[in-house]
């Protein structure tokens, strides 16, 4: 078996490269939740000055970008890597973000999981010592998911209770060979897993049994339990789907029960930020892992984390046409550095 | 700096992965091409026996990776990692292909350069240690793509001479830690590339830079020049981005004459198959290395080869929005087995 893997779907980067540095950019809405303090620009305009969503969200990429390198006082040029994705068509988020930086870029879909995707593609291209320095780069927008992926913002639909709400927001984390950082040891890479959830308004429910599958690998393949990590944390799950993934780990005799905590109920005060379900999209996971967590394991709060990636993998087009929608969900164990072995 | 990197966008793979299988699905216009014989299916049927035209290009990507999996002697459970992508909104070809058969799976999104990206990181994950056979899977349907990105077929829109036709068509090829092939010695990441060309009918002249840019940092990182391969392999240029990449080349000094070939021209005859300017898209390069080209590798009549995947990063949304083309190409370089160290 090759060197690194433990079971088929986990495998541990005995390097430990560094989060060296992460930065946030919000939107309003986010900056007005229970994070606030945590990120590092918030926005007041949610065009970003720019005349279009999808350029906004351009906008986010390059700033959460530019910041995280001012953050570690680095240039452009001493990036070896960028691994983005985001949840427009096409990803142009991602692309046009990085249009002749000069940039090294490999493009990632993995919907809302693409924080967690980015970050374990970046750890194994630096423990595999094809880079030194990669940052892992997503973002999303609520205004330009609402009009891609349910109606016109214009149309002024009601949302459902189980909807989410999608964060506007872009996270970056920088992984590197060298440095001081929480250190990421292990990483799960999820199955799409599907059944059989038709409503697009209830991607919570979509995405659970993807989020239980791949915890429960996690577990399995590393020989560890819900004890080795001070927190579970999922991507966007929302309310509804926390609790079903509590559910679907009770029934399978896994208790998570004090362990685990969601994006999307920790982004948003639900209670006074009338989200229903809670925060989703890209923007979710990201700007909560690239602000509040990376800063509770390096002011020593938490030791050790499993980031847990959440994505719905539908498109308008699938969800017109009556098809179910697929969730996915990668882990990344990440641990404060006096962890590192 | 990290061991196995070389410069810095280029990386070498010291345990040389082996592509021990590949398989081609191909549509009926592809399998009236001067490819045909190398194909693995040929489907007279462009539904492939669905009811929609993107339903079909899941069944592609399944029927490639089935093939693929037949040809290895393996079952699906052998399999550690698939990383695919392809070009419908939100990737839905690679994520309903992979539904509820628990593979672990990563999604790309590289547009037209897909089959590049997802050879090249299934190399960084095989050399790496983290897994031992590995998938690289994409697609593209000229249905699916014409409706998406231009106009309903219905609409029968005549179509400009830079045109491309997006290839109906899915590769697959196996990047295995063991076994017998050609094998991957090193690889190349592109870098987002713009000179602001707008127009959405010729993608070849957007992703000549590109081209040019990844090909001759792949030589400057690397220390070789095109002497180095018999051929050196443009995704999906077409005829005139071929052209340009030559022009391109030749102003730098770099003369690629008589080595560059493209998918684009090699997939269709475009003196009788009225594709105009070439073939394109995500299946353009998947069926032209995953038959003819890893083909001709294994019966001895090349010995290395440089496989550059190109992509165009536009959107419907980012053309309507009046914005260029950013290009992205991504190179790896294969050789016989003979040739591993």
């Amino acid at each position: 078996m090759a060197k690194n893997k433990r079971g088929r779907s986990s495998f541990v980067l005995s390097s430990q490269p560094v989060i060296t540095a992460w930065a946030s950019v919000a939107g309003k809405k986010e900056g007005q939740g229970p994070l606030a303090h945590t990120f590092d620009i918030t926005s007041q305009d949610p065009y970003f000055g720019q005349k279009t969503w999808e350029q906004a969200e351009k906008v986010m990429q390059q700033t959460a970008l530019n910041t995280l390198l001012k953050k570690a006082a680095l240039k452009e040029e001493d990036l070896d890597l960028v691994f983005s994705g985001d949840l427009l068509n096409q990803c142009i988020g991602s692309s046009f973000s990085l249009r002749n930086t000069g940039i090294p870029h490999l493009g990632l879909y993995g919907a809302c999981s693409t924080m967690a995707e980015s970050l374990l593609a970046a750890s194994m291209a630096v423990d595999g010592g094809y880079a030194d320095r990669v940052a892992a780069l997503t973002s999303s927008h609520f205004a330009s998911s609402e009009r891609q992926y349910r109606f016109p913002l214009g149309y002024g639909g009601q949302r459902t209770p189980t909807a989410q709400w999608t964060v506007t927001g872009s996270g970056a984390a920088l992984v590197s060979s060298q440095g001081k950082g929480p250190v990421i040891t292990a990483c799960t890479i999820g199955t799409v897993t599907d059944l059989g959830i038709k409503d697009a308004n209830n991607m919570g429910a979509a995405m659970a049994p993807a989020a239980f599958t791949t915890i429960r690998q996690h577990f399995e393949d590393l020989g560890v339990g819900p004890e080795e990590y001070d927190l579970i944390v999922t991507g966007d799950l929302g309310q509804l789907g926390k609790e079903l993934l509590l559910e679907l780990a009770r029934k399978d005799g896994l208790s998570l029960g004090g362990k685990l905590a969601d994006c999307g109920t920790l982004v948003f005060d639900n209670t006074t930020q009338d989200v229903h379900a809670g925060g989703s999209g890209c923007g979710c996971s990201a700007i909560t892992l690239c602000g509040y967590l990376l800063g509770e394991l390096q002011k020593g709060k938490m030791k050790k984390l499993l980031f847990c990636g959440t994505g719905a993998l539908l498109s308008p087009t699938s969800t017109q046409q009556g098809l179910p929608i697929p969730g996915v969900c990668h882990a990344v164990a990440i641990a404060q550095s006096s962890e590192r072995q």
